[in-house]
């Protein structure tokens, strides 16, 4: 039987991204570009021109819709759909319990145990013809399958002899928005939020569409919707309403919506005076709004929660722990099978100790006492999304506990969406640090993928950097980002370097020769913007409120943990944070194995070293420079680095479009432009206390420091709302 | 000699946006689709195979560079430019000073005498064979010729014997862009601002040039970056130097930037104590400043000022004039040829008469008492941008002040961007009434064209509906807004249903039965909002600040005139609001001939019965029914006809793809849901005076009167922030 999909969808849907009027980059890593090597070209004609494809549900659909657009634009080839085999068929779509048994048999992989949302790609001998096979257990392995062989092909990959059998390594993938009802985003940097309220849920852009393709096509199968600054507005009918248009869309795409959940709601929009978790009102409150939220999302995931956080309200309000608060919600959504992920970032302005430690003081001892549907999230690093920092030392503390690894995609602390910053390399280096939790090769990935501590359910998620601009992310190159944490989510174990190199054939080109350019400078540039940024272990320089360039010299906010002063704590004795047993001890939270190499001074990895340690201006540094020296040097190189960066895309230009080529330029020499003001005013400020000249090889500040000091950015995007 | 144009855009920029991987809409009118109608194709390739192009300056290169975009996407041919008459020579694009006497001699048109920006185009004999012939005294002229033969050709006009020649009727086309520094547009409802303040000036968007193609295909020639409700930071360098770079984007367009000046700016950011106008240190102060801003702007359009406005800073406040304040401006302006628009959309807390009168109370006194380079700025109607009121008495009351028309393009009160409203039915309706300043036939356009006071400079403003929305504007219907404000401030006798026949023609199709459906359809569309929302004259129902909705009832907020109750003043004895002489006398303003006509029940227009006449619910209508019945009907009416917009969508989707035809169904769904809102609150509140009966053929309420007065939208677009 002819499926009606072919006819439905008779135009081709593609294009040649650089042959059309409008700018690069919507179609992110899913251009599907016509292929243009005759052999591949040919080859893959032949194995897709005529696909048996169940028919089965909205999932398979929205798989079959997908496969329909990548072939028309790569191959200009219409495939001719079938729901069963024929003799021309070359390639078979469907769910294991539909194959036949000659297509099981010939199946190297066995189907049945691939796990949840996994997937078998093979070719394999089929009645005297090769057949490329998908299948999978489920609808959404079949969906997985299905951009994962659209991908293979975009690499050009031989379908000849294919044997792929995977499946996600993390249950819950998940992007967290912290887009708020006025449409702002909290440290967005890429407009405002694709959500429009206002029109929700009468009208359905085609963007909510296109955002959960992208998402599917690399395994995120979560969302939550709104800010965790949350506004208690969302859990009302009227935002319900609109949630549930927004899942209606996503569930094809295997994406369930989530929400965070003010605490204070049964309060604000329930009448109530308290919001005590172990009032029986309030207990009756969330499970009665549960009730109802499953009404209109039937899958709804779950909760995310900030409590007791900068000023959120949360169980403490009433000397319940937060174990009391998540599972007061754990409870209400526990009919249901939804999860409540209970953020771990939590510091108070009461407790002077070291802000780094915190976390870890409030929820080990809570270890064992969440029920079973609550996951506790925590930061990569105690202190806040910093260019760079240890890994956070809850993870390996708490085995009992599935811990949820919450990354930062959007760059708050990295330059915006200006800078190119490729951040699967801060990824890569938490999720294979090792906690000796368990012993060595205890890694921070096998933590968060559950298999350290054999918990029962895992999550990672990432702290959405898409915004509204035409390209989604602002810089096109931060859309790498949203791939890679995407493919981490999937599979932490998979590198930097592979992930790069993904995504730049994906996105620019197969030409070797520009990923021989493009792969070394994605993969150093993180460590370039630590180095012009926050080199050494320093940490949190950056100026009030918005975040955007530095401020070492603030000092006069409100709590001292909000001032940058209270992290680099340098005076004229030297800088940086002693947290070794002499100073604050938080390095005591780590292991023996790594408190000991930390606080050593003679085996402290130096890019932490003013993490952990306070040190004179002139302490020699492992290769004979005193510290003031190497930190001048830090700065120096990574304004040379990113300069390195800008002469690499001028290498590459023959390579791309010319409007591809221009709108990377400008955006590198604003880095360079900022990356000059970070060495500049940092060195600068520094310096009053150092006293020390700066060394050969670093370059003259442009300005003063009271230039730099008196720089003001009142409307910086991204800033949290008055009336949050 | 071989033009180097023709290779360095090698590629084709031109797709089928129905095959595109994105949403339509943004091409908008400028989507130059290939030409499939054989013998049109064949003779556009032969008229344009090989063009001699004038080379000389940035805006003929645009204009260059458009042409062969146009003609490549439509023909598919890449046009051979040469700057030199060759043998092959099919067309000739150049300024009149460079045309040879064999041309200029066989044009019909005089090429001198066309005006400023205006152009000619015609098809000649020369040598032996025809040649098109775009020519023009200025630049400007052969950008606006380029762009009105490519429309032309996109409305497969024949080429031959074409004999236009064209001049705007208006000096002064601009936009307004009510556009914030967080990027929000106070009443925008198409997402944010496109400028993007963060990443200027380094940064330029391919948006700014494409925002600049297209105010320049229908003329218009000037843009106010910054909300009215003005923040003196705009002035300042940092926001200068942005401002510069769009600039320099737009200049090659024929647009130049304006800005909103704050009145307080002098104290704000100069450190002045007083922003009195004739204190020489403020005098000072912008004489500084406007030699500033011209340092970076050197073609920088002027100020427009809102003052002593809603709480906006300005003259009154030092007990100077408005006259005053508008003069210290233009003083500081003079040197540089610009202009200072000064808004007369005042009216005073303390001044307990009729609003609608306050205006001309303000302004009609000190006509005469304006520099030259000022242009008082008035909206179109006396209250502000209702869904219809009778034109502004300013209009024709100063004729020694030349009177720009402030035209509202985004609907702020006529349904945000989900209703489809054709406002050229409007802009229509108000150029073409007659002021009888000058006896009969002194029309507003002629007032604004400065064709009836013979004023030495014209202008018409339209307050921008475009936003960052992937399609500009929200609504696909609402390019048609921008579009048609553009061709009327060209020229303001065209016809609103010649713009909306070139409109759909250049956006959605060319079959004349799809025409036949759409265009009733788009010229109907405002008379259904009148009717559903503010019919015989109602005006300023809107609930509180956001606009969004009906709120009749309103009757609560701090000033009187700010509440719907003053406007709409019904009780038990009746509704209308009496600007009779027995009432405000509001009516004395107009000409006697109006006055009289306005004044008289017999022959004043129902249009506008309840915007001069408060009268009994039992006033007996025209066609004999009462003014409660007849209210009643034709908020039903309104809503029929939303029905059978719909309806007619429907008939006409076969014409279109199927994403454009969702688009718009989903959005009519939703002006259907809203028009009848509108009608159930409207009547049963105002039932709450007539004590009547809704009569047969009016719909029975879906909701009470208590549940409308209920709802509530905090967060609905476009409201002024706060900090404004």
């Amino acid at each position: 039987m002819k499926n009606k999909l072919a006819t439905a969808i008779l135009f081709s849907m593609c294009i040649n991204a650089a042959m059309a009027q409008i700018p690069q980059g919507y179609n992110l890593w899913l251009g599907y570009s016509k292929i243009e090597d005759e052999k591949v070209l040919k080859d893959y004609r032949i194995a897709t021109g005529s696909i048996c494809f169940e028919k089965a549900g909205e999932m398979m659909e929205a798989a079959q819709l997908e496969l329909n657009r990548g072939l028309e634009c790569m191959l200009d080839q219409t495939p001719y759909f079938t729901d069963t085999i024929e003799i021309s068929t070359a390639m078979v779509v469907a769910r294991r319990s539909k194959l036949d048994d000659a297509l099981l048999n010939a199946l190297t992989s066995d189907p049945d145990h691939i796990g949840k949302e996994g997937f078998v790609i093979e070719t394999i001998p089929y009645k005297g013809r090769e057949m490329v096979v998908i299948t999978a257990g489920d609808d959404s392995g079949i969906l997985y399958g299905t951009y994962r062989f659209l991908r293979l092909m975009q690499l050009h990959q031989d379908l000849a002899g294919l044997r792929i059998s995977d499946a996600p390594k993390i249950d819950l993938r998940l992007l967290n928005h912290w887009d708020n009802l006025d449409r702002s985003i909290e440290r967005g940097y890429a407009g405002f939020t694709l959500w429009n309220w206002q029109k929700l849920p009468g009208y359905i852009d085609q963007r909510y569409i296109d955002y959960a393709r992208a998402n599917a096509s690399i395994g995120i199968n979560g969302t939550v919707l709104n800010n965790v600054n949350a506004n208690a507005l969302v859990l009302t009918p009227m935002y319900l309403e609109k949630m549930a248009a927004l899942a209606d869309v996503f569930r094809a795409y295997g994406i369930k919506v989530y929400l965070s959940a003010r605490f204070s709601a049964p309060m604000e929009i329930g009448g109530l005076t308290t919001a005590d978790p172990l009032n029986e009102d309030v207990q009756n409150w969330w499970n009665t709004k549960a009730e109802e939220i499953y009404k209109f999302i039937p899958d709804f995931g779950g909760f995310l929660v900030k409590a007791n956080s900068e000023g959120q309200p949360g169980p403490q309000s009433y000397g319940r722990s937060h174990a009391d608060g998540a599972n007061l919600l754990a409870k209400a959504l526990q009919p249901y099978n939804g999860v409540v992920i209970w953020r771990a970032f939590v510091y108070s302005a009461q407790d002077s100790t070291d802000r780094a430690k915190q976390a870890y003081n409030e929820f080990v001892p809570l270890d064992g006492r969440f029920m079973d549907n609550v996951m506790v999230q925590a930061k990569n690093g105690p202190i806040d999304f910093q260019p760079r920092e240890p890994f956070h030392p809850l993870f390996g503390a708490m085995p009992k506990t599935p811990l949820m690894m919450e990354f930062q995609i959007t760059q708050e602390y990295l330059g915006f969406s200006t800078h190119l910053v490729f951040l699967p390399k801060l990824y890569e280096e938490v999720l294979r640090s090792d906690t000796y939790a368990m012993g060595k090769g205890s890694t921070v990935g096998k933590v968060i993928d559950g298999s350290l501590f054999h918990n029962k359910i895992s999550g990672m998620a990432g702290v959405s950097n898409i915004g509204n601009d035409l390209n989604w992310t602002g810089h096109p190159f931060a859309q790498a980002n949203w791939y890679g944490f995407g493919r981490l989510a999937w599979d932490p174990a998979l590198s930097a370097d592979t992930i790069a190199e993904e995504w730049i054939r994906l996105t620019y080109s197969l030409d070797p020769g520009f990923i021989s350019l493009i792969k070394p400078m994605m993969l150093t540039s993180r460590e370039a913007v630590v180095n012009y940024m926050t080199p050494l272990g320093l940490h949190h320089l950056f100026d009030t409120g918005h975040h955007y360039g530095p401020g070492p010299w603030v000092n006069n906010l409100s709590r001292p943990e909000w001032n940058p002063t209270y992290y680099h704590k340098a005076d004229e004795n030297g800088i940086g944070f002693d947290r070794t047993p002499g100073g604050s001890n938080a390095s005591s939270q780590y292991a023996r194995e790594i408190s000991t190499l930390m606080n050593d001074l003679e085996t402290c990895p130096e890019q932490y070293l003013l993490w952990f340690h306070h040190l004179p201006w002139d302490y020699r540094l492992k290769n004979g420079r005193t510290l003031w020296d190497g930190l001048a040097l830090h700065y120096q190189k990574g304004v040379d680095q990113v300069r390195g960066m800008l002469l690499t895309w001028e290498n590459a230009k023959s390579f791309i479009s010319d409007e591809q080529y221009k709108e990377v330029h400008m955006l590198l020499k604003i880095q360079l432009k900022e990356a000059r003001w970070w060495r500049d005013a940092c060195l600068l400020y520094f310096q009053t206390f150092s006293k020390m000249e700066l060394p050969d090889g670093v370059d003259k500040p442009a300005h003063t420091l009271k230039y730099y000091q008196s720089l003001k950015f009142p409307y910086a995007p991204g800033i949290r709302p008055q009336w949050n």
